[in-house]
């Protein structure tokens, strides 16, 4: 395997990680998806991410986590999502990002791939702090410090391809990357149909509309 | 609590970890700690992180994580611990400082504490790379920008309080804050009394001599 480009990617089930998933693949990595099951609300989504990652040919497994602090309401069966609390959304996990990214990390170095492949995004976005580019660079700087890839001198690199793009120019690019938006599951309740009143179905519907495009998740 | 100085302290039962620690209590820190189960050869560890907790009035819990793709002889049920490989020994655990920072940062945001604690030590010490001063500040970096707490303009440390000690100082400071150096663990092994050859219990055995004080483990 000396000459293949290994990249972990995070994969949720979402709009986003999906997009960049294959955007990864675009760009002739082979991939391992990682997702996690943190007690949020529902599985539906670990279950859409297995989905995705079939039809990019990628291997995927799911890491259980356990936030026993809570600290989100996405973490609680159940009670209002969108109570604002200090200027960030409930839905705000602690560190989750930096949590997913150190165990993509973890795994970076155990498999020897070069790059972690995240979907952050911080245009169309709730404001939560860990999808800024400025934290992803943090990040990095750390992977390469604090890894044996790293230490070695070896490439290691956090790369979040839709990072300063707007939801439409996401689901612009994933549609021509051929990504299947109908098995991708952005909602934050875990439904037969969408809620439509989340942030995320909000973001979600804005993107499809001003890329001039139908959600097929709606068919 | 809101005069309350709080930090969350990795604790995993060990001499470095214990001492920073005690150091935490005597700089006014209301602590809680945190230690991880990771699949690691014995549970030996946390049996004498709870014990060391407890002597020093703080909150301990366990936090349960998996490393699926392993990497690490301390991850493996048997075989050698000290073969080489790559320069780093085969101890190192992909990534596990950031995986643990992530799980302390994630606890220090949801409970409102101004610092993490971590005994991770850069002179009498393995080599590991996510030990070193440089990563700790990345990360401390990263943790500042990630986090609720450090957007909202919050102070977030990651203290390192023995990162430049020997271990003989680190012996020598702990003995002064009356760590109890009786109920540690620092052996790779979970016998009934420390291997003795383990790089672990080598720097452990080093200290002592070196700080011309006694290992009350060996009494």
């Amino acid at each position: 395997m000396g000459a293949v480009k290994k990249a972990v990617v995070l994969l949720s089930g979402g709009l986003d990680s999906a997009t960049a998933l294959f955007w990864a693949k675009s760009e002739g990595y082979h991939t391992h998806c990682i997702g996690f099951d943190y007690g949020q609300r529902h599985r539906k989504e670990m279950s859409s991410a297995m989905k995705v990652a079939r039809v990019a040919m990628s291997s995927f497994e799911v890491v259980p986590i356990r936030l026993p602090w809570g600290g989100s309401s996405l973490l609680r069966r159940s009670g209002p999502l969108r109570t604002s609390r200090s200027g960030l959304p409930s839905t705000y996990v602690p560190a989750r990002n930096t949590i997913f990214l150190s165990f993509a990390l973890s795994c970076a170095d155990a498999v020897g791939a070069e790059a972690v492949v995240i979907g952050a995004n911080a245009v169309d976005y709730s404001g939560y702090p860990d999808c800024r580019p400025a934290y992803l660079k943090a990040m990095e700087k750390a992977a390469v410090l604090g890894t044996r890839r790293g230490a070695r001198g070896g490439k290691l690199r956090i790369l979040s391809p839709l990072v300063r793009l707007t939801k439409a120019q996401i689901v612009r690019l994933g549609t021509g990357l051929g990504v299947p938006y109908r098995l991708t599951w952005s909602c934050y309740e875990g439904g037969r149909r969408p809620c439509g009143v989340c942030d995320s179905c909000i973001f979600r519907a804005k993107g499809f509309k001003d890329a001039g495009l139908k959600d097929p998740l709606l068919d």
